[in-house]
């Protein structure tokens, strides 16, 4: 039995105000929250999934999956033994800060290292939403292909990593990775980039390596 | 040099409305609008260019590219000689009525008789806003999984026609057609279903026979 938090939309003139907040309550409190964005189909389910396969052991992670409607995601983490609940954001398309606070007051937080914020599948709305995570990861999956900087430049703008799902699927696709780093640096020139295969684990010790290094440096650790 | 329209959010109580008034208004003068989502990289702008080839000479087809930024896809529709303009969202998820008509007075609609509108790419807010076309086709394509109506209930439930893309690459991913069928059609029992490929052709006269019969069925022919 999958728990679903239905949430409404928070003000959002003090949004910005009120994820610097909770951002300072999760530091003090140790606890390392990372909002994940993409389109929908992208992979992040896949991702999510495998990444905390992969760190079982090394820290405790929870995963709250936002959705307009279903559960299928959090199901499918909750298979997996991990902490996992279902946000509903009643036909918004981004969480904000408040729905975030909402949604972490449903997760065993006091047992966890690491949550992770699966948003909504949408490219536009969550980019103009801080949620109140340490990090923002993008990810694209290379059947979007390589052209999604020029027309989404926003997300790839707000987020510090971005993440090249599906390169099992490479060879089926036009897909220049070299021109996707190219395009997404031209618009964030520190943003870190991990070409991944969830489905065949080329990939994902750097961009988990990373992860782990990032909560570090923000002295979660 | 492909024109461009910056787009202002329209006021969308009367919304409804509008686009009751200019979908008549359009069918006066015999010019038919289809109104295309999906999420981003789903093969949308391949699959008009594909439509638009396979029926030069049978019917003027030209193309609206409503996007955030980018004029990438109107580039492409250019390049095949069709009537193309990119219009620019100002930030925004979705099209409106007032925005499809500001758009529409920037093409040659006396010299056509089908108008495509390539939505924003995203699966939640289009779905929202009537844009006054006379159908709505919704795209997804075989990469982004056939869980999708699950998620995005509204969209399936609003579309008329879903054209499910990109089926060269099925024997790659695991995507069950009989499965997203059933849930489309669990949400919409009238929604006309067609797997296609643009790249090899599959299954594209399917789609392009039920677009020109919707026509026809609308007295726009």
């Amino acid at each position: 039995m999958i728990r679903t938090i239905e949430l409404k939309e928070t003000v959002t003139a003090s949004n910005d105000r009120d994820a610097a907040e909770l951002r300072r309550e999760l530091t003090a409190r140790g606890l390392f929250l990372v909002n994940l964005t993409s389109a929908p189909g992208s992979g992040k389910t896949t991702l999510i999934s495998r990444t905390v396969s992969d760190l079982i052991g090394r820290v405790r992670i929870g995963v709250m999956e936002a959705d307009i409607a279903s559960d299928v995601d959090a199901k499918k983490i909750a298979a997996l033994g991990a902490a996992s609940i279902q946000l509903h954001t009643d036909g918004m398309c981004h969480m904000d800060a408040g729905m975030t606070r909402a949604g972490l007051a449903g997760m065993p937080t006091g047992d966890l290292d690491v949550v992770f914020l699966e948003n909504v599948g949408n490219l536009i709305c969550p980019a103009e939403f801080d949620t109140g995570a340490h990090v923002n990861v993008m990810i694209l999956s290379v059947p979007e292909g390589d052209d999604k900087p020029l027309k989404y430049p926003l997300m790839f703008q707000k987020s510090d990593a971005l993440v090249v799902t599906k390169t099992d699927a490479a060879p089926y696709f036009d897909f220049d990775f070299a021109a996707v780093t190219r395009r997404a640096r031209a618009l964030n020139p520190g943003i870190a980039v991990f070409p991944v295969s969830a489905k065949t684990g080329e990939g994902m010790r750097a961009w988990e390596d990373w992860l782990l290094a990032e909560r570090k440096r923000g002295r979660h650790a």
